[in-house]
């Protein structure tokens, strides 16, 4: 292909990302829409409120890309400096921008409904040698600058502003500036077998794949992503992609790069099937996962976070001498609460789940990471017991991952 | 104080970082647990699967710092180039280490009880020229190189391994090679004001603090979170912080760093009362975040997800004419999903939330982002309409966070 290989390099900028009180979420955003474009992004840094490290950043990033996308430092508050910088590494001078005055002046007015002050004003301040990027979400605008044949594009930090500006304006902008193919990934999601085994069951695969093609292993609570990448011919990615597939079909979960619950959603829309949720341990984050999905609604009809016994006996029906007799976390009781939440909330499938995630509640017979998970419907019912051992909150991301792929496993074999 | 300044840069490697497919959570962790000991990251970095890539970024973070924290890139499969990188980089050559091949004949024969293979064996290989840290939760050993007065650390990227090597090993031994002071940050929330109004008025305050205390605004959620820096006096910190919380205390919300959920969550505790949830469009987010706190179990005894207007109505006993005559989002139908909560669940407290999260289901009257919340006991409800304008994600993410305010300033009030 007859093209220039452009890159990009992020900087972020805060020192709340250098003492880990936020984690950096722009970065991912931001790669994969340069990605989409055809940009590929070549390094990340993240640098904090300091002058001579902010500095630094920008001289050392143009050396490895063209492209040095900036977010962050641009608030209104004294802790920002990153546009004073900007100004003076570029030799500009600050001026007013009349639309970004506007919009501060329009947001305080009409939207925020806030008084507007002196720092607020200055937000409509930029340097004379940028094109201003307008954000239509808040008042700090973006910038765009030209040095030595490399773009330097200073965005701000919060993400729905940022993701706007990229969207809006400069995305178009590439796109009309650089010729440029996409990047395409493509990404299947194994569950049931080890890292290092398909690696070696895919030795004469990766062997034969084109220079143009690369193959990468994203291991996973206790999963594998496979994802091969190309700048390409689509074409060949495509034939290659069919021939992974053929390769690993005994442990295949799902041939596009989306999440175990919208791997689930998708098989309950095509079956016109409903779902409810009976959660103890993992309170309420089956049913965040399932409903964090646009359309959920479709196909599920809610579900009991019973975390006492109460709620197990009186939301779900639990029979008070299951939970004497076997106790919370036991086949008997998933099995009763799985009962339940298809009868309570009329579903056509169901999933129950009872365990302990941790650091307290580990008995000697129960230990902390003893999971038992009930998947079914008004005919039958599969139970599994899982023993995880890491931490709270990995363990109950992990009984939600697999409790999910039992009841994807379960409506399969039906 | 007398006391060198040490500085940390941690490099993250993997073309996942840099499609944006995985999201580096390590590297906040990484941070947090630095500064704890008082050590500052003075940079982050993410590279590529790439020798050359890989290779800079060693040359220039040791530039900047005097420890360069490396993880990811050393798992069994062929995209994997970390490891003979080190070793050529350090001019090494590689050796069996006989523990860190035991601990992967273990952990394959004993924990996994998968076949063991060739890439399996490979990863007891190190350098002759690191100390070998020994990996208890994995099979990648880490690596502890030093050239020219700095200290490079190799580890693997799976967090919880990371995690474990660097409480076991690399933490006692910086605190062992080298006299530190923890860094020092003290934050506190505020509800109600803007990051530019508060600003204003704290003008005077961070124009009287020591040089060596900083002051930084956090914005996130239509809420502001302030931090005081210092690497110095904890006394003087911490008057300084008193002083902060006094000047705000009008907008103070806590003045711990902790989550909306835990400030509820210690509430409820010191006041030995029990809290139950009824949610329709977070879908389980207002409980997970609940939950995934520790012990939550002796204040949450449970809730009900209530998606379709039949859990609505058998699970919380809202009335259908309700539903028919005022919609599922009116501030009639979280009152009586509040009243159902508290009766079903026999708890003190309740929250109930009914919204429009999008992209779908917006109407002229209820447009996307409209939500209704309620709060309250057997006692009072208070109700609170709310109308976001962002993405799904982030309309619940605003709608638990506010949801959750709310009860809060119920609790207190009362």
């Amino acid at each position: 292909m007859n093209r220039k290989e452009i890159s990009a390099s992020i900087i972020t900028i805060g020192d709340e990302l250098l003492i880990g009180q936020v984690i950096d979420t722009n970065s991912a955003w931001i790669a994969q829409e340069l990605n989409k474009i055809g940009i590929p992004v070549k390094r990340r840094v993240a640098v904090g409120d300091s002058f001579n490290e902010i500095w630094s950043a920008l001289d050392e990033e143009s050396t490895h890309a063209d492209i040095i996308l900036i977010t962050g430092g641009l608030g209104p508050t004294s802790d920002d400096i990153t546009k004073p910088l900007l100004c003076k590494y570029f030799n500009g001078k600050m001026i007013i921008n009349d639309e970004a005055l506007q919009n501060v002046k329009y947001l305080f007015e009409q939207v925020f409904k806030r008084p507007l002050i002196e720092s607020n004003l200055k937000q409509g301040e930029v340097p004379d040698v940028c094109t201003v990027i307008q954000n239509k979400r808040g008042t700090a605008p973006g910038m765009w600058f030209e040095k030595e044949g490399k773009i330097f594009i200073s965005l701000p930090g919060v993400p729905h502003e940022m993701k706007g500006m990229i969207t809006d304006s400069v995305l178009p902008k590439f796109s009309s500036l650089f010729s440029l193919a996409p990047i395409i990934h493509k990404t299947l999601l194994t569950a049931g077998v080890g890292e290092s085994f398909l690696a070696e069951q895919l030795k004469e695969f990766e062997a034969q794949l084109p220079s143009s093609i690369k193959l990468a292993y994203l291991p996973s609570y206790g999963m594998v992503r496979l994802r091969l990448t190309s700048s390409e011919s689509e074409k060949e990615i495509n034939n290659q992609f069919d021939k992974l597939q053929s390769l690993v079909k005994e442990y295949l979960v799902t041939n596009v790069d989306e999440s175990m619950a919208e791997t689930v959603a998708k098989l309950l829309l095509r079956q016109n099937k409903t779902l409810s949720t009976a959660e103890s341990c993992t309170g309420g984050y089956i049913a965040h996962l399932i409903t964090a999905i646009p359309g959920s609604s479709e196909y599920y009809k809610g579900g009991v976070i019973s975390y006492a016994y109460e709620a197990k006996e009186n939301l779900l029906g639990v029979s008070p001498d299951t939970l004497t007799t076997f106790g919370a976390v036991s086949e008997e009781t998933v099995k009763e609460m799985l009962t339940g939440a298809l009868r309570e909330l009329n579903t056509d499938y169901s999933i129950a789940v009872s365990g302990i995630m941790g650091p307290g509640g580990g008995m000697p017979e129960k230990p902390v990471g003893t999971v038992w998970v009930a998947v079914g419907d008004k005919t039958a019912i599969r139970t599994h017991k899982f023993t995880f051992r890491f931490d709270r909150m990995k363990n109950i991301e992990l009984t939600a991952i697999n409790a999910l792929n039992l009841l994807r496993k379960f409506i399969i074999d039906k």
